[in-house]
């Protein structure tokens, strides 16, 4: 398949640019300053030519989203406003925007995490982004059927508990290598609407 | 206990304000256009200024909140903005500005909706507001204790089933006094971080 990879240079999108390459994909990789086609998402401007560029494709996979940490006292709206620009809106756009490049059975599979269900202290933007992510993906898979929309809704990486394990006590940490799996299961795979827990 | 219950003058907040009154409670009610308290809850400084002229209150209740219906092909970028705002930036800013006008063992409870979890057709930005919002609930209620928070998630009313049962075919609706029900729960409860599902 042809697969839009937005975020590719990041610790994710590493990961999943290596797995889905694995598999045999022909992988176009989007960042704001490396890839293949450079991309702020958070433009809409911006989306309309990525996808001007890339042609038709056959999968849509996002793996980048950015959200401000801090104590609740501390967050103001315009944190909460970057919160949802960050990892919210941007995706929805490369689903909006995206329906009408994308083949007939293509999918969507966008980044979402675990402070969706697992609050942590200074995540309460962070949780917010998630929560609103995966109730649009269950939103979007009943209209834009029979292209697909999935979400990976991973925990701390096992790679990055160095610098985030302290905000994770207890809380299992997973491989990047099984966050990359989940990708692949909703590019290959056949169900929509599913927030993949790897 | 002294509420403040915001989107008083709805079909929502009526049925709260009347389950809270008969509880004994005294409830000061504000709205857009009516109420004891005038107030545009989505915009900060009107919330501010709310609070200073309510003075100390054991809860804040809202039972109101906006979003625009459209097919998904249709919503545009402004649109999800408008849902954010209207039903999620609007909401977290009664928490993030009341903690410090809330007794210290007082509590928020928020308005969701059942598409955070069941999605309709042109409900996607709907869905991505409940959703947001819920999660903002999970993750608030760990850094604002003793101070609770927890939102009500109803399905359609029983009282609304002419204007929009045909969105909810099948699903079985919720009476409004059953949703108020959910409102004295939280307000009169020890629980926190719950949605509750009337």
């Amino acid at each position: 398949m042809k697969i839009l990879l937005i975020g590719a240079g990041g610790t994710l999108g590493t990961a999943v640019h290596k797995s889905l390459a694995a598999r045999g994909h022909d992988v176009l990789t989007v960042g704001r300053s490396s890839g293949d086609l450079r991309c702020d998402v958070s433009d809409p401007a911006q989306v309309t030519e990525l996808y001007a560029r890339a042609g038709r494709v056959d999968a849509v996979v996002g793996a980048a989203g950015h959200t401000p940490f801090k104590p609740l006292a501390e967050l103001t709206p315009e944190d909460y406003l970057a919160a949802f620009h960050g990892k919210v809106l941007s995706q929805i756009d490369l689903v909006r925007q995206g329906v009408p490049h994308v083949a007939e059975r293509g999918s969507f599979t966008l980044i979402s995490g675990v402070l969706a269900r697992e609050p942590i202290p200074t995540g309460s933007a962070a949780s917010m982004a998630n929560g609103a992510l995966e109730a649009f993906v269950r939103a979007a898979a009943i209209e834009i059927a029979p292209q697909r929309i999935n979400a990976v809704s991973p925990t701390v990486f096992t790679e990055s508990l160095d610098r985030y394990g302290d905000f994770f006590p207890g809380m299992p940490p997973v491989d990047l290598a099984d966050v990359a799996q989940a990708y692949v299961r909703s590019v290959e795979g056949a169900q929509t609407g599913q927030i993949y827990v790897p």
